[in-house]
């Protein structure tokens, strides 16, 4: 049989995780395949896994590796909450939008979202919905979650997570990190992992890997122990539990060394930011019209409003989604595997599709 | 940094999922690497899985690739069934005893145990809870669930099968089938999959593929289409829906490609049957004394019961599971990956072990 | 024992359920006591209830009595969705802001929060959120739910709510209305309870009881048959069956009997207009100086903006709650039992409190 | 209008609440009538409810009025349990048995149901399924609950409770009680209330109302408020806070004042024993053939077995239910208002119909 099926031309800008595994990610498989190992995480590579997130976020936090983002979000959040318990998140938030109503309805989470210009709440916008403790009637806000780097392809900075947190702790609630894309925002920000998470009090953490090149896995990582509770049971109860979570720890391993995660997303960060720097030169040379951006490209990310009918003509070459479609506007997305030449064939076709429009 | 972290000598029969990865399967994820695909699922891998899937259990057949086998059976179940439903099954089935209660708690799935003899429902044994139609106190009986190779190592007939799929369609129930070890029955009974599925009245399956040799990955698979509703929505809604799909595809694909299923399971299977049929011998001959089997072996695991104190000196050597502490029975697992050698080993072990009691 | 505690002369204008009961439908409780009635719904008051709430929503539909409102509208939201479904509503529905997340907690459901001005959605605003059909990464929004009269004390005319069923429908979306204040709608508008309900598209009615002088009670009534199912197991599995349901059947009797509901509510509605009118006339001849008017008066509410302060002190007096006290928006409710003296007094009162502030 | 549609002849046993309202209950709600009160529960009557439970069952303990059983339950065991918790209960428990699934599909409850002889669990019986704590694929069993008195009309004595309660505690986990029929057991035991629940070690009770003559109303009564949390907001996000809570606490005030409860609770058990004795006689004397009883009557019910055909003969005359149909099992309930002749017509009807046999 031909095990190959897929066309290895097809290139996109639609998603992080249209790409596939980083070969780094697909040795450590290799390696930790053959022989017996217990499941169910209490194998010797989960042991070493400990140590690994231990050096990268500090000494005290647990790690408990999962499938995917939604249930890392799910089963986090679940370990963070009464029954009672709310959520406050942006209206952008992956939990709220694209999770297919997973918090509410595999963990009976509210969600109270809030409109936000960026993708990034503030204690200000946070307030909108962080009221009411005490009141029966009210699911109770007791969490607030924010994303990293953020659904629009911002960053947040280090201050204004610090603001956040202490804004959140003062008022008895607690704060989860969607850290879908943590990597990107380790390589733009230039920062060690812990310094925009443990150090800046975040209490629990979703830690990303497929967006970044892993073949699957995730994992939660509790920064401070007395914000969540059973995670234990929690994970398996919800169908995050691996029977064999060696080959997810290896994977986590090989990418938090020799920092695969920072080459990676660093990779994919300059890609974005040499599609940006490729369109607004040409903007300001006058041979690319009618495209305007509609966030900073902080990330892997650049949000971008393009002439009526461009967007679906272009499609035609590059797959990618629209963000708002009756706003003409759209997303592209890097990955670890984006190249040079990639971005340079996009911005050629874009070009010649607005000329032709 | 040395990827690899473990000891290839360990070797055991605590379960099936102690084993690492075919090697036809770690091909298979990397022929399916590079380049971009779809994600989850509209990728060329899962298109090719639906033919593959038709080939084996028939045309129309539906399959959706989820991570894990708490997933399938939790998800699935929930495609069967209303919010008012409940589900009969042995008492020893794994939905009821080793998913942390995730039927209940992410699906609000109300079980009816049935003690068995034997893990292995019959219509008589089904009917002590499949009543109390129409009436409102009572969560209403709509899907009865069977295991199949059971969770005690037993394989329903082809026959048996049927007799309690009619019994179920004639009360207006649906029957599904944890497939966990499914191909351990196809090779036990010597049928093609769809012959004790699919042809028996079986009307949704999970799929199993991690105790057979895969990195990860199961599938629900919709065999009769009007039994089952909203599975699109269920999976991604219950976290099990995987971004780079293609992989999970492709493994199963690889799977069911050359019998591997088949190989593998066979070999499994008959590395129990060389342990039991070893003991045995010993037995008849005297050389072995205070082993007795509580169940039959039809499949890759050995129900045994110890003297006192001989179990926890073994697993010095090989690990394995109590079954019924109480009752110093054990259970050991075969795995595609049990030698000859490591059953010899193991027969000589024990051996040893009674000798010294 | 002396069996009455409380001090009768305390009035106020916190909410209509801070009223008692109407003396017809204590009379009608006294009525169907005594002797024995079948449980749970198979008693005769119940089936005298079909009869007459087929008289006033039509033929065919079906009423199921549960104990109170937020009750009516989780039960009847589950009989309307499947498990993925979501519901778009008012940024001020009660559903979202009132039921301490009962529809995510105890459904699942996840709800679609638009901003309103008025409490009123329109097809314009429902399509903020109603989209997004077929992604399975999005919860469906299958059903919108509007409130009659409004939080906000504002009425749908006829128009507008067969506008949004049409709108609805057309998207394969269905209607659900929260009547907790039904009656007050009837009374507002001048028309028949199926005139704006059966007759205007809606599918499925929260019909309210206690806020118009039931004891306790409400009921689930299903105008459209196909639009829900499985009500008589969602009842009870919500927990929401009356085993001397005999009781709120004969309550919900008495409401619909002689127009008891239709002249408690237009009291009620007279009692906010002549506090409001009295209003208006102190701001117009200058005797009232710093009352505004947040909200239109349509039913039996009003929502005011005080200066700063004059609301706690007021409050010395006749309790009532703030709506937005960042705003200093207040909120008056009036019952079937307020009094004229009642309106005078608080006027009285109020003008009192702004000339010493 | 004619309020009164019933037939005030009927009489029957097929359970307590088939009866109608004691009139000491609708006075005290006409008592608690007119005027306003605050809603929600911070009325004086619901704040005399607390001084009235604590006479009752001792300082310190909290008391949530609810509608009823089946809410009182749910949201009493809610409180008492982490998200992956489950119950240890009889098999004819009414959670199990009785509630529609609401325990697992409201609360994600596990219920893990054991074989009881007479509807009484023992410290043996509940270590069958109180096991494998800290074992993340098995729901965790973290409270126990009991009924009393049971589904079956058998009453714990108080050493049997405090066996419980030692037993559980002794495990971590907390002791539940069903206290449906808690008034029974009183009057049967002849003991205080708290000497067989806070006295015994119970931690939360379910206190019941409805069956021993309230129109409507129950309570959660936390008699180890270290046993439960958040029962402030469990209550309203299950739906079981009642608006015009001033009503159920002024009836649950008047059981528990001049021995009500203990009046009403004495007369029913004491019916259930003449209606037991009068058989026990027939049958001593020959008068009365082919009547079995299949448990003590130790409360207000009495469990019999009759001849093939006899009970659905009996039932032209009076209705009560099968309980186990299979075995000719009946049962027959005796309310507040059941009397002498009621019970000595009914004696006289089976003979009659054992007779005709």
């Amino acid at each position: 049989m031909t095990l190959q099926l897929h066309d290895l031309t097809l290139r996109g800008f639609a998603s992080d995780n249209y790409a596939g595994v980083h070969p780094e990610i697909l040795d450590a498989i290799a390696a930790a395949n053959n022989g017996h190992q217990i499941a169910y995480g209490e194998d010797v590579y989960t042991a070493r896994l400990h140590e690994v997130f231990a050096d990268h976020f500090g000494a005290g936090v647990e790690v408990y590796p999962v499938f995917n983002g939604t249930g890392a979000n799910v089963v986090g959040l679940q370990s963070m909450l009464p029954r009672w318990g709310a959520v406050v998140c942006a209206k952008t938030a992956h939990i709220h939008t694209d999770e297919a109503g997973a918090p509410e309805k595999v963990a009976g989470i509210k969600l109270l979202p809030v409109e936000t210009p960026d993708g990034k709440l503030t204690p200000e916008l946070i307030d909108r919905e962080a009221w009411g403790w005490g009141d029966e009637h009210r699911a109770q806000p007791l969490v607030v979650s924010i994303t990293q780097t953020t659904e629009l392809g911002t960053a947040y900075t280090v201050d204004e997570i610090r603001a956040i947190a202490d804004h959140v702790h003062a008022r008895g609630m607690k704060l989860h990190m969607d850290g879908s894309r943590i990597s990107n925002a380790a390589a733009t920000l230039g920062l060690p992992l812990r310094a925009f998470t443990t150090d800046a009090g975040v209490d629990v953490l979703s830690f990303g890997g497929t967006k970044n090149g892993m073949l699957y896995g995730e994992a939660v990582v509790v920064l401070n122990p007395e914000a969540s509770e059973g995670l234990i049971y929690l994970r398996k109860l919800n169908m995050q539990l691996a029977s064999k979570m060696r080959f997810i720890s290896a994977q986590l391993i090989a990418l938090l060394t020799d920092d695969l995660y920072l080459r990676s997303a660093s990779h994919a960060n300059a890609m974005a930011t040499r599609l940006r720097t490729a369109l607004e030169a040409g903007i300001a040379d006058g041979s690319i019209q009618g495209v305007g951006f509609s966030q900073k490209t902080e990330a892997n990310g650049v949000f971008a409003t393009l002439p009526s009918g461009v967007a679906d003509r272009l499609r035609q070459h590059f797959r990618f989604y629209d963000w708002d479609a009756a706003n003409n506007e759209v997303r592209w997305m890097c990955a670890f595997d984006t190249t040079e030449d990639d971005i340079d064939a996009f911005v050629a076709a874009l070009t010649q599709e607005l000329r032709d429009a």
